[in-house]
């Protein structure tokens, strides 16, 4: 059976859903980042990135989100999840997918991990201050040009929408107001509203034991 | 027929090696980011990110490399370029080149690119600072668990190896010995001996008109 390993308000929500909306069998295992789960010799054997979402199959052991949405999708094709034999509207997906994990998560990342870029805490400080803008400049770019309605591909719901809700969720704290970009708006929305969104949230919100 | 927007020293070298190494029929346009040319009008309506690559289509336009890399191993299966039917193996794939896109290239447009996330000059000089750190370790968890040799993926060459190729070579300006990374330095040889990495360079490195 697949075991995954996520944390709370991290990218692995993504994934999370996907599984979710797949109907896939498979079990959970909660890390936590205040503990620094992540750094123990023993997930290092599984991330040696120190990173989740981690994926571990029969197979062998699966990381980034992008890979794990289309791995996700063609492991379960009843769930129609992408376009696997469209070439061309694969790589659509994909490239929302990418431009959300290269640019758009990385924006929100220097709000709390300018230690991987920087050393200057005044650096730090200095990157902190940008989050509003390099993340509201993807948003706004996602909310003119991308994001086609009602889901990120149209009228199909794909990978693209998991993960762009997850990004979508840390607007508020990375001071972009969500009121600015109604389509984005009325995607959280819609995507929230998904019983396997609901239950991929309840169980990674639920108080850790 | 495909027309391929790329700039020389950027990270469409690698989907320019993948059309050669497919036998794609293409033309190119070469853009000049010291004119700004990613900035104008018109490029603008072809990719309103202002980066490259970009990929015109019959069907539409695609960017974002990990997306342009699968796009061109699926339109040009005879190639084999990637697994595309083995889930696992093509997730191996994606996650290679999804690190390098949202980790390792990342790292290194630190150096040059450090107004993308402060304002503050001092900022800017602190990013430059750490890039040899945070390159070197993207790239020695690459030598040490994601290379398997003589290929990314072992005997295979597949999509991740132009695009590895593509970030080595800047390991020298990023401050980073390709010395200390044998497996790398290797790989970087074995691929830039290939007559399809040479006819994209040659192309790209050529005299501007």
């Amino acid at each position: 059976m697949l075991k995954f390993y996520y944390a709370a308000h991290t990218c692995s929500l993504a994934t999370h859903i996907a599984l979710e909306e797949a109907g896939a069998r498979y079990e959970t295992v909660r890390m936590s980042f205040q503990r620094a789960d992540q750094r123990q010799p023993d997930y290092l054997k599984i991330n040696p990135k120190a990173r989740v979402p981690a994926l571990v199959t029969e197979q062998g052991i699966l990381t980034e989100t992008p890979a794990l949405l289309v791995f996700v999708a063609q492991k379960f094709p009843h769930a129609k999840l992408a376009p696997l034999d469209d070439p061309f509207a694969l790589a659509k997906v994909q490239a929302f997918n990418s431009y959300l994990c290269s640019t758009v998560h990385v924006a929100h990342a220097h709000r709390m991990r300018g230690y991987r870029w920087a050393d200057d805490p005044a650096a730090h400080e200095a990157m902190k201050k940008k989050v509003p803008q390099s993340v509201g400049e993807g948003f706004a770019l996602i909310e003119r040009e991308m994001l086609q309605g009602p889901y990120v591909m149209g009228d199909t719901y794909t990978i693209c929408d998991p993960y762009l809700y997850t990004l979508a969720q840390w607007l508020g704290a990375d001071g972009v107001d969500i009121n600015t970009l109604p389509k984005v708006r009325a995607h959280f929305k819609r995507v929230g509203a998904r019983p396997a969104v609901k239950r991929a949230l309840a169980e990674q919100l639920a108080e850790a034991a």
